[in-house]
C-alpha cells in the first residue's frame, strides 16, 4: 500500500515531471532533471532517520536477496587460499535463515540463537558475539512470523548488520548501532525494485579482489549510486513516500500511529474467542500481525469471507499458512478498524453455532 | 522516451490498474492481479520477438552491469581449484570492455578482435572461437561510439552471447543464434530497473556452488521471476511498450521506421560542410548516431544552441564527447526531421561566416 497523495501526484507528473515536459521513466540518469530527485531522496532519508554523516546511502537493485550475499561477501570474503573468516547470526525466521544459506558460501557463520524450536514465535536472547568475528546478523522485524526485537545485541566492535526490510521507517531507530541497514523498499519506502543500504564508511573497500563490481559497496558508494543506470523510477516514488512521512511529521508521529493500529488489532487479538495471535507479547511486530483460529479450514473460510468484503492480501505467507495483517505505514487507523470490526462479526457468527 | 500512449495509461491506471482498486505498485507479487501481468509481458515478448520454446525470459534487476559478472559466472565459473575455463571476446566499445573486465576476474577471455585502434568507430572482423571456450561475447549495438554488427560471428557449438540493451526490439532478430541474450530495458523496453534475459535451456545449472544465489540464472528460470520479489512496476511498463511494439505492427514495422529516421540523418551527416559523422557506413547504428563538427568548441556551442531550441539530450557520452543522437524506437521520425532542420540552419549560419 502506498499514499493515496504519493500516488496521486505522481499520476498526475506522469508525462510531465516538475515542468521538464518529460517522464521521469525517460530521463537520463545523469541529466539535470534527475539529479535533484535523486539528491532529494537521500537528503530526506538522512534526514527523517537522522543518519549520521559518517554513514554512506545507497540506492541499488535486487533486493534483500543481493544483499543476502553482499554483507558476507563485503565484511567476511576472502582472497582464495585465505582462511575463512567467522560471523555471528541470529535466525529468527525464514529471512534470516535465507540470509545464512547464502553468507555459508562466503564465511564460517554461526547461528548462536535460534527461534526455530518454537516456530520463531520469539526473539531469543542474543550472545555476545565471538572475538573475532567480521559481522552480527539479525533480522530486525520478521515479516513472514511476525516478531520483532524489543532490544539490539550488544555487539561492541563487531559491526551490527540488520535486515530492516519490513521495518524501515516504522518507528526511530538509532542508525549509529549498525555497521550496515538494509531494505528492500516495497513495505514502507516506495515500490519493488529498489534497494537502500545505509553503510557505514570504514566498512566499505573490504571485498577480496574476485567479488563482482555491482556486488561490491564501494562501487556504488564512490559514484553516489550512478555506477550504473539506477532504477530511476522506483527512486522517484520513494522520495514522494519520504515527503509525505516527513510532511505527516516523521517518524515520532508515524510510530506512534503504527503503535496504535498495532495494538487495536492485538487488543482484540488477546480477547477472542476465535481467534489468536501467534506470537508471544514482548516480541510482537507492530508491522506484521499474525494469527490464527487453530483450524486450517477455517482460517481459509475466513480468508475468503474477507476477501469477499474487500479486506484482501490477508493469507498469512505461503511457507506457513494462517492468517496475516500487515499494517504498513501507509495502512490507516480505518483499515484496521475495519478488519477488526469484520472480524468481531465472524467471530460472532463462529463461536456461538 | 517512451511511447506517449503507455505514458498515457500508466498515468490513468496510476490508483486503479485494471479495475483492482490498486495501483500495480501496491500490488503483492505473488497475488492473482500481478500474475496476468507479468505473464502477459513475457507472452507478448516471446511472441515478438518470435523467441524459441527451448528458450527462458527472465525479468531481473541490476542492468547489463550485473549480466557482466552473471554470464562468465554462470558460464565459465569453476569451483576452487578447478582450472580456469577460457572464452572469447570482441572488443567493440567500452561496453565490451566493461564486460571484459568483470569476465577476467572468473575465466580466461581472450579478446580475439578490437576497434580501438580506430576509437571503436568499426566493427572488426570476427575470428572463430577457440575450441574449448565456453562462451563467445559480443555487445550488438554499441550505444557510446554507434556501432552495430552487420553479420553475426559463427561460432558453431560455442554459445554466442550478446549485449542487446540499446539495440532490442529495435528490427527483427534470430534468437536461435545466440546462447544468451540480455538487455537493460531503459533504451527501448521501458524504465530502467528491469532487465530481460533470454537464455537458452540447457545453459542453466552451469553455475559453480559458492554463486551468489541471486547471480544464478536457473534460481531465477525455476522460479519464472519470481524466486524474490520482482521490478513490478517497471515490468508493467515494459508491458504496456511491448502491447504499444504489437500494435504498431512488430518488428518488420518498426525496423523499417528505424531504418527511415537513421537514413534521413545520416544522408544529411554524409553531406554536410559542417557536420561528419563518426563511425564507418557498413557498421553505422540505426539506434546512435554519433557525430562532430570536428571543433570541440564548437561542439558544444551546438549542444547549447540545441538544448535552448528543446532538442535535449544530444551530449556525446561523458566518456567520449562530441554529439549523440540517439534515436530509439519512441523517437517519432517527425523528432528526426526537427534534429535535422535545426542542424541545416546551424550549418548555414557557421559555414558561411
Amino acid at each position: 500500500m502506498l499514499p493515496l497523495p504519493v500516488l496521486e501526484r505522481a499520476g498526475t507528473e506522469m508525462c510531465d515531471a516538475n515542468g521538464t515536459g518529460q517522464s521521469v521513466m525517460e530521463m537520463s540518469h545523469r541529466s539535470k532533471d534527475f539529479k535533484p530527485i535523486i539528491e532529494k531522496a537521500e537528503v530526506l532519508l538522512r534526514k527523517i532517520m537522522v543518519i549520521p554523516s559518517n554513514y554512506k546511502v545507497l540506492f541499488l537493485q535486487g533486493g534483500a536477496s543481493t544483499q543476502f550475499a553482499m554483507v558476507p561477501l563485503n565484511l567476511a570474503g576472502v582472497e582464495p587460499g585465505e582462511k575463512r573468516k567467522s560471523a555471528s547470526l541470529v535466525e529468527t525466521g525464514i529471512w534470516a535463515k535465507k540470509a545464512l544459506d547464502e553468507a555459508l558460501k562466503y564465511a564460517d557463520v554461526e547461528v548462536r540463537a535460534s527461534s526455530k524450536d518454537a516456530a520463531y514465535n520469539y526473539i531469543p536472547a542474543a550472545p555476545a558475539p565471538n572475538r573475532d568475528d567480521s559481522y552480527y546478523y539479525i533480522c530486525l522485524n520478521n515479516t513472514i512470523v511476525g516478531t520483532q526485537w524489543d532490544v539490539l545485541p550488544e555487539t561492541g566492535s563487531v559491526p551490527l548488520v540488520a535486515d530492516i526490510s519490513s521495518c524501515i521507517l516504522s518507528a526511530p531507530l538509532d542508525v549509529s548501532k549498525f555497521g550496515i541497514l538494509f531494505a528492500g523498499a516495497q513495505k514502507n519506502l516506495g515500490p519493488a525494485g529498489v534497494t537502500v543500504v545505509i553503510i557505514r564508511d570504514d566498512l566499505l573497500g573490504r571485498a577480496p579482489s574476485w567479488t563482482p563490481a555491482m556486488l561490491r559497496y564501494e562501487t556504488h558508494a564512490n559514484e553516489g549510486s550512478m555506477y550504473n543506470t539506477p532504477p530511476c523510477y522506483p527512486i522517484y516514488i520513494m522520495g514522494l513516500v519520504l515527503e509525505w512521512v516527513e510532511r505527516e511529521g516523521g517518524l515520532p508521529v508515524i510510530e506512534r500511529r503504527n503503535r496504535e493500529k498495532a495494538a487495536f488489532l492485538y487488543d482484540y487479538l488477546d480477547a477472542s474467542a476465535l481467534f489468536r495471535p501467534v506470537v508471544q507479547p514482548l516480541h510482537r511486530s507492530i508491522m506484521n500481525v499474525p494469527f490464527i483460529t487453530g483450524n486450517d479450514l477455517l482460517d481459509k473460510e475466513f480468508l475468503a469471507a474477507a476477501e469477499k468484503a474487500g479486506l484482501v492480501n490477508l493469507a498469512g505467507h505461503r511457507l506457513v499458512g494462517g492468517i496475516r495483517a500487515s499494517i504498513y505505514n501507509a495502512m490507516p487507523i480505518e483499515g484496521v478498524q475495519k478488519l477488526v470490526d469484520f472480524m468481531k462479526d465472524f467471530e460472532a457468527r463462529h463461536v456461538s453455532r
